[in-house]
C-alpha cells in the first residue's frame, strides 16, 4: 500500500487526536478545582462516545450517498478490515474531525452541567448535527454528489464554519438553556472573574491545540500535495498574529497582559485561517489571524454584557472567528485556487449565506432538541451540588488537596 | 533511502516514545502528592535505563540468532552508525517498545517501593525477562527462525501479551513481595480508597497513552501495509469501547461515572485488541473493548478482595485485558490472515497454552529473582519513609506547596 | 508533490513544535507557583512573536543571500503560498528551530523579569542574534554560499552551538543583567534551592523535549537519507546516557537522586550529541552523552559557586553541553562524514574556534544589547512585585488556591 499521502493523513489523524488533549488541559486548566475533574473526564468521555456514533451513524449521514445533496444514506457501522485503505484513512481523519466539533461544546458548559445530559448532547451534534452540516459542504470529499451548499460554491477548507462554528454555535443554544453558573452574574455589578484553577495546564492546551492544528488544516488536503507546506504556514502565522492580536489589544485597554485572551487569541487566529489557509498568501493569513484575535475579545465582551457564561471562552473563539475565517475566504481567497467559478462578490455572497444557513440549522436545531431533553431530564445539576462541585457530585471523586485534613492525616499515619 | 515504510515505523515509534508521557501522567497523577515527584521520575528513570539495558543486552536476547527457538544469541550493543537503515527503524521501534513493558509495572508498586530497588527490576525486565518472552513470538521479525511458540503457531500482534501481559505478570510478583499500601487494607473493614493528587493530569495520560497507541498497535507491521488503516481504526473503536464498558459496568452498580475505571476501561479496550487489530472486523474490535473494559472492572474486584494493592489499577488492564486479547485472538481472528494452518479450535488452544506459559515463565522468573533481590536489599521504604512519602524520602524533594508556611515566608520576603 | 522528505521535515517540525510544550512545562513546573503562569505563557508569547519576527526578519538574515558569508540579504516575508513546497517546509522546519532557541531564555530569568522586557529580549534574538550566527554555518543549506564558519570547516549538525550555545549564552549575559532571584544567595550561606510548584511536571516537560528532540536530530538531515535512523538512535541514547550519567554522580555525592539533575542531564545528553549525531558511532554517542550529563552536574555548581542564578538550569544544558557536544564533533565525528577536509586536529581546533567565536559574538552582543534595553525600560521587576509573584504583578491572576478563604468562599457560595 505504501503511499506517502496515506501517511501524511495519517500523521494529520495522530495531530487532530492530539487535540484532544489541548481541549483537556485548556478546559480543565481554566476551570475551578472543584470541577476540573468532571471537565477532563467529558473530554475522554465525548471522545469515546461520538467515535462510536459517528462510526455508526454520523459518517454515514455526512458522506453517504447523497439524498438530493442534504443528507447521506449508506457506509453506516462499515467493517474496516473490508474497506480500501484510503477509505479507512479518510475515515479516521473524519472521526478526529467529529471528536473535535463536539468537544468544542464541552468547554462552555463546564462547571454546572450535568454529565449524562452532556453526553446526550455528544450524540446530538456528533450522530445528527455535525455530520448534516458537513455533508452540505464535504460530501463530495467522498460522496457521489455535492452537498448543496458546495454546490452553489460554499467554500470551507477544514472547517472554521462546519467545524468550529456549529460546534460554537451548538455551545450557544446549550449555554442558553443551561444557563450562567452561579456567583457569574449575581449582584448586578457585571461578572465576577472565576479564577481558573490551572493556567499553565491550559497554556499547554493551547500549545498542544496549535501543533495538533497542523494536521487539522494540512490534513485536510487528504493528500500531500502542494499546498500543503504553505498550509501549515499559514496555519502557524495565523495563530502567532491572533494571539498577539488579542493580547495587544487587551494590553492597550488595561496595560497588562491577559493570559486568558492571548491563549483564546491564538486559537481565534487558527479558527480564522482554517476555512482559507490554502487559498490565501501569508501576508493574507496574517491579516486574517490578527482580525481573528481581535474578534475573540470584541465577542468575549458582547457575550459578558449579554450575560452569556461561556466558561472558557469558546464561544468567540469557535463561532465568533469562525464566522470571520469563513467570510475572509470570500474576502482574501485566490479565486482561482477556490476554484468556484463565482466572481469575488458572489464569492462573498456565498460564503454570506454559508455563515446565515448554518447560523440557523445549528443553532435552530440545537436549541429545539437541547429544549427537548432539558424538559425530559434537567441539563442542570443542583445548586448544592454546583457549589459541591462536579468532581464530587457527579463522580464521587475529590483531589487530594481538598480532602479534609483528618482524613489525609489517617490515610498518612494509619497501619 | 526515501522510503514511506519506514517513515511510517520512525512516526511509530515516535507515538510508542510519548506513551511514556502518558505513563508518567496517569501514574503520577493516579498516586498521592507526597509520592508524585517519585513516580514521575521513575517514569523518565526506567526509560533511560531500559533503554541501554535493551542496547547493550535486550536486543540480542530477542531478535539475535535464535538458539532453538529459545533464545536470541547476538546483535548486542550493535553499532547503528554501521547498521542497514531498516535494522536500526527497527530497533529504534522496538526499544520503544521495551519501554513500554517495563514502564506498566512502575505505577503497580507506586508509593512504597524503593528507587534504586525499582530500577534493579527495570533491568531484569528489560534485560532478560521481556526480551526472551518476546524471542518466543517475535523471533521471527528478524531472526532467522522462529520463536518455538510462533511455529506452534500462537499469534500475538502487536503484544497484548508479550508487552502488556509480560508487564502485568511481573507486576503481578512485584506487588506480592512488595505487599500494600499503609492504611489500604489496614482496618478489616474492605479496602481503602486512597485519593489520588491529579486526577485531570491522570486523564490526560491516558488520552497520551491512547494517541500512542495508534504506533503501538499500527507500526507493529513494520511497513505501511493495507492493513495499516484498519488496524488503527480497530484501535480507536476498541479503546472507545473499552471506556464505555467499563464506565457503563459501574455506573450500572453505583449510578456515577468512576473516572479511574472509565481511563483504565479505555486502556483495557487498547490493550484486548492489541494482539488482534489486524486480523478483526471493526464490529469485533468493539466487542473484543468491549469485554476487555469489563475484564478491568471484574479484575479490580478481584484484586480488592484479594487484598493486591495495585496502586494505578494496572494489573487488570495489562494482565487482565492483555489475557483477554490474546483468547480473543484465537476466537475472533480471520484464520486466513493469522496464517497459522490452524483450525480454529487448534488456534484457540495455543492461544490458552501461549497465555499459560507466559503466565509460568514470566510470573515464575519474575518471583524468583525479585524475592532473591528482596531478600538481599529489601525493595520496601520503611514505614516512616512510606509515611513522610517518596518524593522526600528518596528525593529530598517536596512540593512548593508541601512546604512550612515559615519556610515560603522566608523565600517569599527574605533580601 | 508527494514526497517522503517532506513528509519527513514536515514531521520532525511537528516535533519540534512539540518541544515549546516541552520547555512549557519543564519551566513552569520548576519555577513556584506565585510566577508559573507568567512563565507558561512566557513560553507561548515568545513562540508567537519570535515566530512573526523570524518571517518577517530572522529568516532572510540567516538564510538570504549571503553577504561575505556573514549575513543573509533576502527572503524576508516570504510569500509562501508562492515559494516551492521545499522552500516553504524548510522554512517551517526552521521557525520552529527558532522558537527553540528563544525559549531557552525564558527559564534561566524567570521569576523576577518584566514579561514586556521578555518580548524584547525574543525580538533580538530572533530577528538578529540567531539569524546571523546561524547563518555563519548553515547558509549553505539554503542560501548559493556557505557562511564563513562553515567555509572553515566548522561543523554544527543540528545546533549544538547554533541553536543552544547561542541561547544559553544569550541567557548568560540575560541573567548576570537581570541578578539573581531575592532570596537566593542573600544571607551569605551559599545558595538557598528555591523549591518549583511541580516537579512531575517538569518531568512531563523533560519527556516532551525529548520525543521532540527525534525531530530536532533526526529532520536537521533535511532529507529522510539513510544517516537517518542512526541519528535517531543516538539522540535516544545520548539523552538516556546523559539523565543517568548526571543522577549517578549526583548519587554518588549525596547517596539520593536529584530528580532536577537527572532531568537536565538527559537534557545535557541530548544537546551533547546534537552537533555530532550524523557522525558518529552509537558507542561514541553513548559516551559523548555521558560527558554531558557530567558537565550539566559541574557546570551548575560552577554558575551557584558564582552567584549566577539560572531559575531552571539552562545554562548549565544549553551552554555547557553545547560547548562540549561541539568539540566532540571534532573529537569522535567520522572525518569522512564530516566531509570539511581537515584532520583530527584541524577539525578539532576549527570547532574550538567556533565555541569561542560564538562566545564572543552571543554574548558579546546581548550583553551590548541587552545592558542598553535595560537603561531604556529597566528588565527586572520590583521587589514588591517580585515578592508577590509575577503571575500577580504582570497578569493579575492567580491559581485559584491562592484566592484569599473569603473570596473562594464568596465564589462557591453566591447566588
Amino acid at each position: 500500500m505504501a503511499d506517502v499521502d496515506l501517511l501524511w493523513v495519517i500523521f494529520a489523524s495522530a495531530l487532530v487526536f492530539l487535540m484532544q488533549g489541548g481541549f483537556l488541559c485548556l478546559e480543565s486548566g481554566m476551570t475551578r478545582s472543584k470541577n476540573s475533574i468532571n471537565v477532563a473526564i467529558k473530554n475522554l468521555a465525548d471522545f469515546c462516545l461520538s467515535t462510536l456514533v459517528f462510526w455508526t451513524l454520523g459518517f454515514g449521514f455526512m458522506f453517504g450517498l447523497s439524498y438530493q445533496g442534504w443528507i447521506g444514506s449508506d457506509l453506516f457501522s462499515l467493517d474496516f478490515a473490508k474497506a480500501s485503505p484510503p477509505l479507512a484513512v479518510f475515515f479516521l481523519f473524519q472521526v478526529m474531525f467529529c471528536g473535535a466539533a463536539v468537544t468544542i461544546l464541552s468547554g462552555i458548559v463546564a462547571e454546572r452541567m450535568k454529565f449524562g445530559a452532556y453526553l446526550f448532547v455528544a450524540v446530538i451534534v456528533s450522530g445528527f448535527l455535525y455530520p448534516v452540516a458537513g455533508h452540505w459542504v464535504w460530501a463530495e470529499r467522498l460522496s457521489r454528489r455535492s452537498g448543496w451548499l458546495a454546490e452553489l460554491g460554499f467554500v470551507d477548507f477544514a472547517g472554521s464554519t462546519v467545524v468550529h462554528s456549529v460546534g460554537g454555535w451548538a455551545g450557544l443554544a446549550l449555554v442558553l438553556i443551561v444557563g450562567p453558573r452561579l456567583g457569574r452574574f449575581d449582584d448586578g455589578s457585571g461578572a465576577h472573574t472565576i479564577t481558573p484553577s490551572n493556567m499553565p495546564t491550559a497554556t499547554l492546551g493551547a500549545l498542544l491545540l496549535f501543533i495538533g492544528w497542523l494536521g487539522f488544516n494540512g490534513g485536510s488536503t487528504l493528500a500531500l500535495d502542494e499546498t500543503v507546506p504553505s498550509i501549515l504556514i499559514n496555519t502557524v502565522v495565523g495563530g502567532c498574529v491572533g494571539a498577539i492580536s488579542a493580547g495587544g489589544l487587551r494590553y492597550a485597554v488595561n496595560q497588562r497582559l491577559d493570559v486568558d485572551q492571548f491563549i483564546n487569541g491564538a486559537l481565534g487566529g487558527l479558527v480564522a485561517v482554517t476555512a482559507n489557509c490554502f487559498a490565501v498568501s501569508t501576508g493574507s493569513a496574517a491579516l486574517i489571524g490578527l482580525v481573528g484575535g481581535m474578534i475573540v475579545v470584541f465577542f468575549s465582551q458582547i457575550l459578558e454584557t449579554l450575560k452569556i457564561d461561556d466558561a472558557v471562552g469558546a464561544i468567540p473563539v469557535h463561532l465568533g472567528a469562525g464566522i470571520w475565517g469563513t467570510l475572509a475566504t470570500g474576502l482574501y481567497g485566490d479565486l482561482e485556487t477556490l476554484g468556484t467559478g463565482l466572481s469575488r462578490l458572489e464569492q462573498i455572497g456565498v460564503q454570506g449565506l454559508g455563515v446565515l444557513v448554518y447560523g440557523i440549522w445549528t443553532f435552530g436545531v440545537a436549541l429545539l432538541v437541547f429544549s427537548a431533553g432539558n424538559a425530559v431530564f434537567r441539563f442542570r445539576v443542583t445548586e448544592e451540588e454546583e457549589i459541591a462541585g462536579l468532581n464530587i457530585s457527579e463522580h464521587g471523586m475529590q483531589h487530594e488537596s481538598e480532602l479534609p485534613i483528618v482524613e489525609r492525616h489517617f490515610l498518612e499515619s494509619a497501619r
